[in-house]
């Protein structure tokens, strides 16, 4: 018996694997691209098979092993750059592979593109080499102890010094401490700072950027007049590599020339040189938000595979007639959590790519003086932003819950995403203040429409993120009568439930308009996700008409039934906004509207059920990579479960460091009291 | 500016409390009770005051340490108890002041209640003495490698020989291991474990209870035949000072006399005594379900504390006449999540005593043999435990996420309430299980009436679990026309809120019977937290009838408005459903029902938002029990934080360990690579 119930889980897996219609390599390559999927695999075999980048003592570590590990892996990987000549995408990709932040991404997300895009020509000439070299590690100083979201507040000042054309950063007060600071703590040796720039006459021209030393290149001494620190522990041991920081600057000077100058600056005499758009230096923060959509789908996909694989080798339930248990994926209430999420993991992978193209258009735009694309951008990355992290957080919860007690082992893996992914609400703008941020952009563009009434079907004239608004010109958003409501049948046709979620945002908006002095505390967030899932399901709906072209075959069929997955659930997660406007026809105390949905619902996972472990293994992860008990690829779950638990510390000895001190004397104590001795 | 800036904080904080009109020290009453306040003060100074119970190098402490130190602080509050001649009520209430689970605690909750209510009176004569004092210490070895949830398909076995009068405790496949046993991998000296019993005749009688010394009490080694260890770090780093482990028993022989024989046993020749009712042994899990509700309250009390006070001192947003920016929690955004949570922290602290006090009327009744209660008991705090467990998860995430970047810190104090209470949705059975348990109850009560048609009115046939049933017979879910659908004045008389409620509890059960044959995937679950929303709304209801005689005064005004909340922001949470029944009135495109539902729960938290700090004063906490920078009582919360940080490992050497070996060479390296020395 030892060895069947053993092995039942690799048959399982085996056996869920041959029901499976699709090729997981071709969708692989529909996933990554067959350029990025070779370089990805190339790189892969390199990084799993060197000791270096092993995982199997991390869980026992340390937070200052953790950052120490951190940097022999960053070490490692920069070697291997010049050893194979990796390209900086390549470079990218390698930390892309790990499953952990690591210091050196923000040397490479936030220092090296902010001082590419905003330092002078002189700053870029001296420095560009050694920063893209890593002969220098730099951070972004930006947050302050008491000023994270509202950046016009920070505290910091630079104040220039015509004498010896030199800039003074100050720290005035305790709460303007630098916090929060990526690799600052211990590892950065230069930094940009945010600080207010105040001119010789007094005047404060608002937060601007600076480049400044932070520790010597020969001892990694913090230099004089700057205290350095890391900020400690994150919460649920999350970010452990990463040396978050703190700094304060004692009247520190700088060159003139270390000012971050192409957009703006100072003359010598200490004039303030205006910049020619104020907006142009946004470039990079709507880069990091684009590029967090397709970041949340391949952590939402690591956490699905691991669950996806798990539930299909987990039994639990009456035994059959065969003498096993149920296949814990066969359940209605674990099915219907862990498909969606699937789902959305191919949903964010794709959007993250087209992002990628229009901010590509976006930046050659800039480049010639055109800020005329950014509004929309802006209004739509923050939506996004807001849309993947949040659902992407959510998805790796439910994932881990799905897997019952043992989603609780840090074996699982799953608890190690969340940790390090859920900052993801917060960082790059705040979830709750980027709502209200699309939510402005909606209502402007909701004025524009209301006012120019626009002729029916006049798509052209809506910009990408604010297509849903044509829905008030079809009369759709108007009248929820027979024509509109979406009948059982339509549930099959992605284009009714694409017209569907935009009518919903449509009426939002224009609910948000009508009580615009007295909006509900809740409604910013509900609109703003309105006008989110309306756009990425317009995203999705082009997506699906264009499978044949870019998968085709059988993939094309089954991925067509999850992405309309994806736009269902979407449905059924706002319904009580699409229900509020009546959107499914009229609802009775007999007669349940969303009845139709939810079937609906239920019957896509049915029949989606035996692709889950094709899909999953479509996203391409090895074992290395998911370094996960419960999701290793051949279904051997429990095995590997029970061999990584020997490995705990505690099991080292019998009797525990406690046991003479503390476990003994109570004991013999507890027997005295109880006048017995066993 | 430094010192301005430092004390707003401080003024904020006291402003707050001049604000709020509510005696902190008579809520703490109405909340524990007089008695058990006066003994928490006293149990609380002895605690803070000792240094064994320091919480200051907690957060830099490895998983062994922190286990080293929960056996610390176990052993104290053993000698404490002999000390000061603490009851066990009073032990039970220092470990709950603590704020992190300890091994010592499944003694407690699983191991002495378990032998105490099904062992015979022998093997209780013998260990009861001992289990009190502690000169034995225990666990329940209940759950397998392989098997949780389905207790009926554990593979232990344990055979009874009638030639030497002994069981044999086996265990016969890898996946049989015991594990996630609390306490079993490196504390407990004995355990209670669940084990099939075979009988000479080769039958199996399915899994009894059999009480089995693991380690020696000399030398805490192992006993022979039995592998013992750590199934290792739980996610997120919660439940770090517990040992959960796992055991193998390979043939290991105990005289018949340790099986837990009160309620079934074996004759000496091997033939099986029958239990009188099989149900009699569910007690135990009905009271650790039901303590679980308090306890969710307390949970998110301590995290409502710490958000409302950081929300209270935290400013961010544009700089006012005075200077100051906008304190966070006036932003709606903010307080529409946090003030739910307050009123939540309320409800279940309520409910939870409320529940206890039916629980021993349960138990007085079981003790005759009288199991009428049982099936009502057991259906309400299954959704119970579910109910509270679920939102108390998501509160506290809510609560970590209203304090922007910082509430990721370590020090914020929440991601380990959240860490360590997470499991809550899995242990003592996985939520989604139990949901179609609490589904199968509400079915059965709805044939019963169905059938037999009571008259209207006749709101005396229901148990408190089903009373939402009568408004099938009073009309009200039959029918949601103008008589029945809320009017926007009735959101304030929360009369009319329950009866809401309760309405959506009866169509929706209606609606499960109806598609009984195929109900859609996620039914289960809705159907199951409208009876139990319906159940706690009406329990609510009750709380405000009374508050005037509990609490009187300004306080049972405030306490009604937060409690209406409560009644209010539940309808919000279930308003899809609400609204698929129609039982809101008509909905349509221009006009939305749920406006005035909405309107009325953001008036309702703009009255209560003075009241907000005097609310979560009341729970009583102190800044020892919180431990958290940002949650002090006196509001001084950067300066808190910024202390903390100091004591951060990685600040003790300028250079951090990997310094010569990783940082400098990849410098140095980068250095050549661009061509450039600095």
């Amino acid at each position: 018996m030892a060895n069947l119930s053993q092995n039942q889980n690799v048959v399982d897996m085996k056996r869920a694997r041959q029901l499976s219609t699709v090729d997981p390599k071709k969708l692989s390559i529909f996933l990554w691209g067959e350029t990025e999927w070779e370089a990805r695999q190339r790189i892969l075999s390199i990084l799993s098979n060197d000791p270096i980048f092993d995982k199997s003592r991390r869980p026992f570590l340390t937070r200052t092993q953790l950052y120490t590990r951190g940097l022999a892996m960053m070490s490692r990987i920069h070697e291997l750059t010049e050893q194979h000549q990796w390209s900086s995408d390549d470079v990218a990709l390698a930390f892309k592979i790990l499953d952990e932040p690591l210091p050196i991404q923000l040397h490479m997300a936030a220092f090296e593109p902010v001082l590419k895009s905003q330092g002078s020509r002189e700053l870029h000439a001296k420095y560009a080499a050694l920063v893209a070299h890593r002969g220098i590690l730099g951070c972004y100083l930006q947050t302050e102890l008491a000023h994270g979201t509202n950046v016009a507040a920070l505290e910091t000042t630079a104040t220039y010094l015509p004498a010896t054309r030199e800039f003074e950063l100050h720290t005035p007060t305790p709460t303007a401490a630098k916090w929060w600071i990526g690799a600052l703590g211990r590892t950065a040796t230069h930094g940009v700072v945010q600080a207010r720039l105040v001119l010789p006459s007094g005047r404060d021209a608002g937060p601007h950027l600076f480049f400044v030393q932070l520790r010597s290149l020969e001892d990694h001494r913090t230099l004089p007049g700057i205290t350095i620190g890391d900020i400690g522990p994150k919460a649920m041991g999350g970010y452990a590599a990463v040396d978050n920081g703190f700094a304060r600057f004692e009247r520190v000077r700088i060159p003139k020339e270390q000012m971050l100058s192409a957009f703006a600056g100072v003359t010598d005499e200490g004039e303030y040189v205006r910049p020619p758009h104020a907006k142009l230096s946004y470039g990079g923060m709507l880069y990091i938000r684009s590029s967090m959509v397709s970041s949340a789908g391949w952590t939402i996909a690591r956490a699905a595979t691991i669950a996806i694989r798990y539930a299909t080798v987990r039994r639990q339930g009456t035994r059959r007639e065969d003498g096993l248990e149920q296949q814990v994926i066969t359940y209605p209430s674990v099915y219907h959590r862990l498909l969606p999420i699937l789902g959305r993991a191919y949903v964010f992978i794709l959007l993250g790519r087209n992002l990628s193209t229009a901010f590509t258009a976006l930046l050659a735009r800039l480049s010639t003086g055109d800020t005329s694309l950014l509004p929309a951008m802006h209004a739509t990355t923050a939506g996004l932003k807001v849309l993947a992290s949040t659902t992407a957080i959510a998805d790796l919860e439910t994932a881990r819950r799905s897997m019952g007690g043992h989603g609780f082992s840090a074996f699982a893996g799953v608890g190690r995403l969340y940790a390090d992914y859920v900052p993801a609400a917060t960082y790059e703008g705040d979830n709750f203040v980027l709502d209200t941020q699309v939510v402005r952009a909606a209502l402007k563009a909701f004025a524009r429409v209301a006012s120019s009434a626009p002729a029916p079907g006049a798509v052209g004239e809506f910009a990408p993120n604010e297509a849903y608004l044509r829905r008030l010109a079809d009369g759709g958003a108007g009248n929820a009568g027979s024509g509109n409501s979406v009948s059982t049948d339509s549930w099959g046709n992605p284009r009714s439930v694409v017209a569907l979620l935009e009518r919903r945002a449509a009426c939002m908006v224009r609910e948000r308009a009508a009580h615009a002095a007295d909006p509900d505390a809740s409604m910013d967030q509900r609109v703003a996700r309105a006008v989110t899932d309306a756009f990425v399901a317009a995203q999705v709906g082009e997506v699906i008409d264009g499978l044949e072209g870019s998968v085709g075959g059988k993939e094309a069929a089954v991925l067509r039934k999850l992405y309309a997955l994806h736009l269902l659930t979407t449905v059924e997660s706002g319904l009580a906004d699409v229900l509020s406007f009546g959107l499914l026809g009229e609802a009775g105390p007999a007669e349940d509207p969303s009845r139709g949905l939810r079937v609906a619902i239920k019957r896509l996972c049915e029949e989606l059920l035996p692709e889950a472990i094709g899909l999953s293994d479509g996203f391409g992860f090895s074992d290395w990579e998911l370094d996960s008990a419960l999701g290793v690829y051949d279904g051997n779950a429990y095995e590997t479960l029970y061999k990584m638990a020997q490995l705990e510390p505690l099991n080292e000895s019998e009797a525990p460091e406690g046991y003479e001190k503390y476990i003994k004397p109570m004991l013999e104590r507890g027997q005295r009291l109880a006048g017995a001795k066993l």
